[in-house]
Parts: structure tokens; sequence; C-alpha cells
């Protein structure tokens, strides 16, 4: 008399593993007995959050027993007016991850197939399989994304492509004239999302027009986030800027309260704070410098990043030397999952906290 | 050369209807010219937010450029102490909402049917329709759930129920035994949602032990919410208890950040505060009592309640009574989308809220 609830589950839903959990930093150093771990694991911002935003936040705690604005009607105009797009263009989400999930679950059904790229970031595969679609994972060239070979892989069962520029977690990055081209083979009936979660760390000529392509590619959506040079991953805040009609669509199937109200009220405060852009811009420069030469004077490769992060080639099983750095207080990433097995992630920190990380590898490398 | 993109999204979000959300309240005083609106139309807690909450997030805003704990680990072992249930059967949601959405991602495909009641949550048939499936909405009897036709609706290609108890916006109640015997008769494979949000305004004597019924139907999911009794409406954050292999299902499905660090945070502290929360149904009862007697005295029926607002028959068309009472400074919550047109449900706020609101009614309806 007793039921299989996996089975009972849909079919994608079975395929999914459940997302291992890191625990909290504070129950990690009770067990290891450690205290002042340093975090360059998450791409989080080193900085913390912005003083204006804490300041904003501080004035909205009374307000929370109310509902959000299921509109979002201050920041979506702060954002059409800085993009110099319709606030109708505009989709709010409870982090990019939100505005991925909506995407394919828009468009997508089990008939379809979604293309992304080797290396590129986990949740396309999930948000993929949940639905029952199948994920067509196209080999990176240069552990970035492949345009011609994920040209070559539409079909007629295409319906969604996801291209993370700068790619996460290897941090490769797309010139503007690539995107361009790509974007032009591609048929309208295919819905291209281009994942600008870093996109604040590119280098202002460098980065592609792409919220200005939308007038040329109707198939085109822009997702960026608050995660990161905004330094509010906490709060969970990120959009989307689409055609009105894609952004009327998708809007159908989010959550009426998807983005909580102190999101909005931070995220609104942050967009004026330009010398917290150009702060977290900045440290980032200098610490990428920093972990880059040290590196070249270990002798070990990375990957030239165009993200808050650089991967690294510890040249022997990455999750080990994990392991041996979390002994030492440094949390960085391991990226086996990603088909890295013996490259590690590290964010970029504060000078100090990148000190305690070299310090760190070059003792569990053994190195001078 | 243009492509139709609402032919490209899923058959069941093209029959969405878009959310059409309202303004924020600064935009409607604007727009109105009108100070001091009283807002009775979303089951807010007017109470507004727990003191010691407020003083818990001001020590956490330091830390918002950190990602959330994915797994919620303080809050879920808090939760599951006071639940006497194991962690592993908790799963946290973005509000309830996410659970419910969830919920109805990882069991029901376009083949199954869902059934909930005329007159309930309309979020129901919103997840119902998204993934394509087929909404059964059995006819309410008083107003409320007819388990017994609930019941006899089920066929083979039913996968959820969802029962609101009390149900919004009728606030009608379903007791134990009659709860239980529908259990009784729903097959194994059938998952039953029962949405608790109101919970907590129910006396004491009249809850169901929905929690402790868990062990004897595998079938069954308690949805909770912090929106309502516990005041944190503004921040998301509501969960499901369940046995720990529907949890371990619905997790695979979860976005690993779907619940912000501010809510667990703030949902955390709240379980701890007691006297909020006897403030909170003390106030509720009062009001509610405020409110009958009023309607009592005007002549007007109303569906006797057991949540935080009461939902009033006003002899005439409702949406109209709506936008007369707006110009008063008044926001109540029409109820023609809920099948209710002659109906408002007005949410319990504070005695002189409550009396805004009664004196607003009389001069709409021109009553003495």
């Amino acid at each position: 008399m007793s039921c299989d609830y996996k089975a009972l589950a849909n079919k994608g839903v079975q395929g999914l593993h459940p997302y291992q959990a890191g625990k909290p930093t504070s129950e990690l150093e009770r067990e290891l007995g450690i205290t002042n771990i340093v975090k360059l694991a998450s791409n989080e911002n080193p900085l913390g959050v912005s003083t204006k935003v804490k300041k904003v936040l501080a004035g909205e705690l009374d307000e929370l027993s109310r509902y959000p604005d299921s509109n979002g009607y201050y920041l979506k105009s702060a954002l059409a007016e800085q993009m110099m797009v319709k606030p109708e263009q505009v989709t709010l989400g409870n982090g990019s991850n939100d505005i991925l999930e909506l995407l394919a679950r828009t468009f997508v059904n089990d008939s379809h197939e979604v293309i992304f790229s080797q290396h590129a970031f986990v949740v396309y595969p999930i948000v993929t399989q949940a639905i029952g679609a199948t994920p067509v994972a196209v080999s990176a060239k240069n552990w970035g994304h492949d345009l011609d070979a994920m040209a070559d892989a539409i079909t007629e069962r295409t319906k969604l492509i996801f291209i993370a520029n700068p790619n996460n977690p290897t941090g490769t990055f797309l010139t503007s004239k690539a995107l361009r081209h790509f974007l032009e083979q591609v048929p309208e009936h295919v819905i291209v999302v281009l994942d600008e979660a870093y996109y604040e760390y590119v280098a202002k000529d460098e980065r592609a027009p792409s919220v200005q392509w939308l007038s040329h590619f109707p198939n085109l959506v822009v997702s960026r986030t608050f995660s990161k040079a905004y330094g509010l991953a906490g709060l969970r805040i990120g959009y989307a800027v689409t055609s009105e009609e894609i952004a009327g669509l998708i809007n159908r199937v989010r959550q009426p309260f998807n983005c909580n109200s102190l999101s909005l009220a931070a995220a609104e405060a942050v967009l004026d704070d330009t010398d917290y852009l150009t702060a977290s811009i900045e440290i980032n420069r200098v610490g990428m410098k920093q972990l880059t030469e040290a590196f070249n004077a270990m002798g070990l490769e990375y990957i030239p990043s165009h993200g808050n992060f650089v991967t690294v080639d510890v040249q022997t099983n990455g999750a080990e030397v994990y392991d041996a750095l979390l002994q030492e207080g440094v949390i960085v990433r391991p990226i086996g999952g990603y088909g890295l097995p013996n490259h590690l992630r590290v964010s970029i920190g504060l000078e100090s906290e990148n000190q305690r990380f070299i310090d760190a590898l070059k003792k569990v490398l053994q190195l001078p």
C-alpha cells in the first residue's frame, strides 16, 4: 500500500540531481574548528553592500508586513530609463536564475531542444531537464562558446539557446562581432538568451550593445543581475530586457510577488550609486591582476577571465586541492561538475583575501 | 519576417491572463490626490513587522552581498523543532506561492487534472494552466469546499488536489473530521495540498493536526506562510511540510536561492516572538468582531470567516462599490474574478482602519 513518489514525479524531475547545498560558513567554522574563513567561492562582491543601499533598507523595514509592489513599478522605470527602453520591456526576477527558468517554462516543452555550451552555467541544463526537454550541450572551444558549432546544432526542435557572456565558470568572453554574426544565423522562432550576469565587469569598449540589438532581433533576451557588481546576491534580484511581447508572456508565468520589497528598493538605490559600481569594478581589476600575477609566478595556467573570478589549472585533482584549502580556511569552488576536474574557480576578493588564498594554495601545492 | 511569439509560447501559457498588478499606494495617492489611504486589500498584518524582527534584520544588512544559505539550515531546523518533524521534511519557498507552484511543476504534466474548489485561491488554476494541465474547479457548497464532490471528481488523470483551509477569499473552514474523512478517500498516488496560509488565525481547539497526519497520509502536503499572522509578506517566505521523499523531489526543482537571506533571518526571529503572534491573533479577533457587528447593524450579510479578512455581500455590484470606496481613500478587494461579483473582501485592520472602512461603506451605500 506504499507508493513510490519518485516514480510519480514528472520524468524530467526524476532525472534531476538534488542540489547539494554548502553549509553556512558559520556551521563550517564550527565543524572545522576554524575562525575567519575566507570565502572566494560564489563570485560575490567583496566590497559588501553599498552604504546607500543599507540606509535605504533601514528605512524600509517598517513596511515589510505589506506585500511587495507586484509590478516593480519604480525599479522597472529606473532600469528602463538607464537602458533607454520602455518599462514594458523589463521583467524582474528573483535573481536572474528566476528569469532563466521563466523563459524555459514559457517557451519550452518536452518536445523541444535547448542549446547551451559545455562548461556553461549549471542552471541551463537544470531548467531544461525540469521541463523534460532535451539539453544539447555543444563542445566548448578554448573553454568558451563555439558559436559556429552552436549555430550548426540548431534543429527544427530547437526552441531556446542560452549564451553566457562572460561565461561562468570559465570567464571566457565573446566579442560583439562574433555575437552579432551568431544572432544573424538564428531563426526568429528560436529564443536566444544572452546571460550577461557579469556584464558590468567587462571593459566599456568591449561590451556588446546587446540592449540596442533588441530592435533588430525580436528573439533576443538580455538577462542581467544585481548579485555581482551591484553586490545584492543575498536579496535576489535580476532582470530581463526583451521585446514587449516576450515580456508580456514571461509575466503571465511569473509569480505575482516573485521579487521581495527590499530587493526592489535596494536595486533602485544601487542603480544610482555610481561610486559603488566604479569601486566594484576597480577592486576587481586590481584583484584580478594580483591573482593572475601570482599564478604566473607559480607556473600555473589560468583561463583569461572577463568576470569577477578566475579559473586556474592546479595540475592535479581540483576537489582534493579544494579540501586541502578548506583546512586552511579558504573556500573556493571545485568545478569537476562542469567538466573541469583539474581546475578551481576563485572569486576575486579583497587584497588580503586574495593573499590568504595565494599563500594557502602555495602551501597546499607545496610550491616555494 | 515578423514572428508571433505568443503562438510560440507553450499552450497553457497562451491561455493565461497576464496578472493585473495594482499600483503602489504612493502612486495611487498621487493620482487620486488623496493622502492617508487605508489598505485593507491584501490580508496583510495590520500590526506591522515585529520589533524583534526589525532588530535582527538591521544586523543582517552588512551580509547582503553574500548569497543566501541555499538550504535554509537554521530556519528549517527551527521549524522542524517546533512542528516535531525532521528538517528533511521541510521545504522553504519564496512565499507559499512558490511552494504551490513547485508542487505542480514536480508532479503535474499536461496529461493530468488538478482539482480545487470554486471560489478558492487564484494561484491554483494559474499554476495548473501554466503547465498545460486541466483545471477541475468543483462547485462550492456554502461558499466553501464541497469535499464529497471533490472526492467524486477524482479520476485516473487526477494528480494533485488543492484545499485551502481556511479558504481565501471566502474565509470558510473545514473541520478536522471532514478533512480526515476526505484524505481517507483519496488514493495514495494523488497529492493533496492542504494550504494553511491562515492557520494561525484558527482557534487552537479547531485546528486540524495536519502535520501529525503526515505519518498516516504519505500523499499529504501541508503548506504555510509567514506572510499573514507572522507579518512578513514583503519578504516572501513560506514552507511545506511533507514526507522526506516528497521534500527531496520538490527540492530538485526549487531554485537553489529561492529564499533571500533576510526572509530566512526574519522568519527564524519571528518564530520565537510568541508575543507578536499572540497580538496578531488578538487584534484579528477584536477587529473581526468590530466589522461583523457593523455589518449586522447595516443589515449586510457576510460569510463567517476563520481568516484575517471577511467577505461581505454589498447587495450591488462590488466593483462599483470598490471604486467608490477608493475615492474615500479605502482600498478593499473586489472578488468578481472569484465568481463573487456582489461581494467585497475586507482585510481586518487596526480599529481606526476598520472604522474608516465602515464609515466609508455607509457613505457609499447611503446607509444611515
